[in-house]
């Protein structure tokens, strides 16, 4: 996708064309601030040709986080009203779900009795809702989701709680012959049906959590069956080792807004040469949420610290941004 | 790398440049035989806009095995080669392996003798040349080995006995727009270094059997440590899990050699519209090898049967290909 779009720009060019015109502000909905300033400056030295700073196209890697980074995380991941409304969908086929915790709780619409349950309730919700089927349809349950389903605080579909500054600086980034992850915590299979078409970014771009899949041959044809099974979970820690899993290269550039953030912050800034760092940091409470230090989704503190230690972009989404989603503009 | 070629390709063309001369013969290392004439025509009908057949090209993805398919595997795979040298570098650091298997027998040149323990012998070569380190490490001493080693039989160094006709192929869909994947039963940080150079495919597009690694800050360093645990055997059944968490499409063409790659070639030809599904058959004892449904190595036995009744394409590589290995070609 970027790659194409370099080579529009690089056949419009040789033909004598105009560049787009948002080649002028590429990052329109960002203010004038420290923030924009040095996020342009970053991507200008590192492709430059000559420049001390100049990185070949292909290093050119940029990872970024989903919940919290690229669209809205609150009151609760999206991937998770995802699991409640499958949970709905399915209780018909597992009447025992009445009498069974977290699933009993959930039917009488009290999320936080079903979550009292902690951890191992989270992933008997997500296993119950996320394995059993074949990759291709669970993918097709999840874009018949995505195209209707709505968020309980905007009535927007979730895709258009999408952050316009970010969407702007992914294309920017794009256009700069950066190649875009996303490297998520949410589930992998849960992105890949709509990242392409929301923010440019291919199947293949998209690294996330996983189930373990198996390879069956049924009536004669192959599948793939997704297990009750966790194969990875792409949070802290593991966030570097899903890029070095699946990238191979180390990102010059991520993008992230909590702790879980972190681990991915320090990889990619220990490499050599230029490297960028930026935490979108919630302050906005009118517009979208504020929470940092405290909040239990996309909880920001040591990364907080760590980010003012070391000099990384923090965003401030009240003062930094002009807009926050989309469907402000009109 | 492709879309690169691709986009300087549309540059030529608009600046109305002539195009490089190989267009004419994308495939000169391969005689005019019915392996080649399918391959072009497969080419030709997915990318000609407007024909029944065509696909777009973000979803022109192709798969390749390595070992047998894209180099050669005789008379063991070179990775192999690779962990004897190593067990010989790193024996001075380890006095108990002259007195304990299967390092007594490598250490005394007796191969065969140290794989009697089968598969745990090769498990316990493989943790300790392989685990460890840090990956920046290991790439290190891949790319330091890779660069100097030489085949026992041909004296050539390992990436000079690639498949040059395989090497026009890869250009070929690449500069038809495709996106050229690796999937190995080899060890993915073993290919990532030389890849690029080597057959025009970036590490993110390089797919292979894997080790568990952890993050870890080494004084104040981050690194990533390789643990001396399997992560994922990417071979038969694994290799369409593994193109479904790493690519998350399905393939419209996939190359192989042996039955390691059979459920791979099952799951690209299943998919709706236009497939391509071509097996290497090792054919030509003079300039290369010839084995096939007996041989421990590269076995190709069901899959060449499945080929046969699928009408996949089996190339013959004494009859179908004019040079084997870049170097006759002089």
């Amino acid at each position: 996708m970027n790659l194409t779009k370099r080579c529009a720009l690089a056949v419009l060019f040789v033909a004598g064309l105009a560049l787009p015109s948002f080649a002028a502000d590429p990052l329109p909905s960002w203010n004038d601030t420290a923030s924009k300033k040095a996020i342009v400056s970053f991507v200008e030295k590192v492709t430059k040709p000559g420049a001390p700073d100049f990185v070949p196209p292909a290093e050119r890697i940029a990872t970024f986080d989903q919940d919290g980074t690229l669209w809205a995380e609150q009151p609760m991941y999206f991937q998770f009203f995802f699991a409640l409304d499958r949970v709905k969908v399915l209780a018909p086929q597992h009447p025992e779900w009445k009498e069974k915790e977290p699933f009993a709780s959930l039917l009488k619409g009290n999320v936080k009795g079903a979550l009292t349950g902690g951890e191992r309730a989270m992933l008997e919700i997500v296993m119950a809702t996320h394995a059993g089927m074949t990759t291709e349809e669970f993918a097709q349950t999840v874009k018949d989701w995505i195209a209707t389903a709505r968020h309980p605080k905007t009535g927007r579909l979730y895709t258009e709680m999408v952050y316009q500054p970010m969407l702007e600086l992914l294309a920017y980034l794009q256009v700069n012959g950066f190649k875009t992850f996303i490297v998520s915590g949410g589930g992998i299979e849960f992105m890949r049906p709509w990242t392409e078409k929301v923010y440019g970014i291919p199947p293949e771009q998209v690294i996330g959590s996983s189930i373990k899949t198996k390879f069956e041959v049924r009536d004669g044809k192959p599948v793939l069956v997704r297990l009750p099974e966790i194969n990875f979970i792409d949070d802290k820690e593991g966030k570097p080792v899903a890029i070095n899993q699946h990238i191979g290269r180390r990102p010059i550039a991520a993008f992230g807004n909590s702790d879980g953030d972190l681990q991915m912050l320090q990889w990619t800034t220990a490499g050599n040469g230029a490297r960028f760092a930026l935490l979108v940091h919630h302050t906005d409470a009118e517009r979208e949420w504020a929470y940092d230090r405290t909040s239990s989704i996309g909880r920001l503190d040591k990364a907080l610290d760590e980010a003012q230690a070391k000099g990384w972009i923090v965003v401030d989404m009240k003062n930094d941004w002009k807009t926050i989603f989309p469907f402000e503009k009109r």
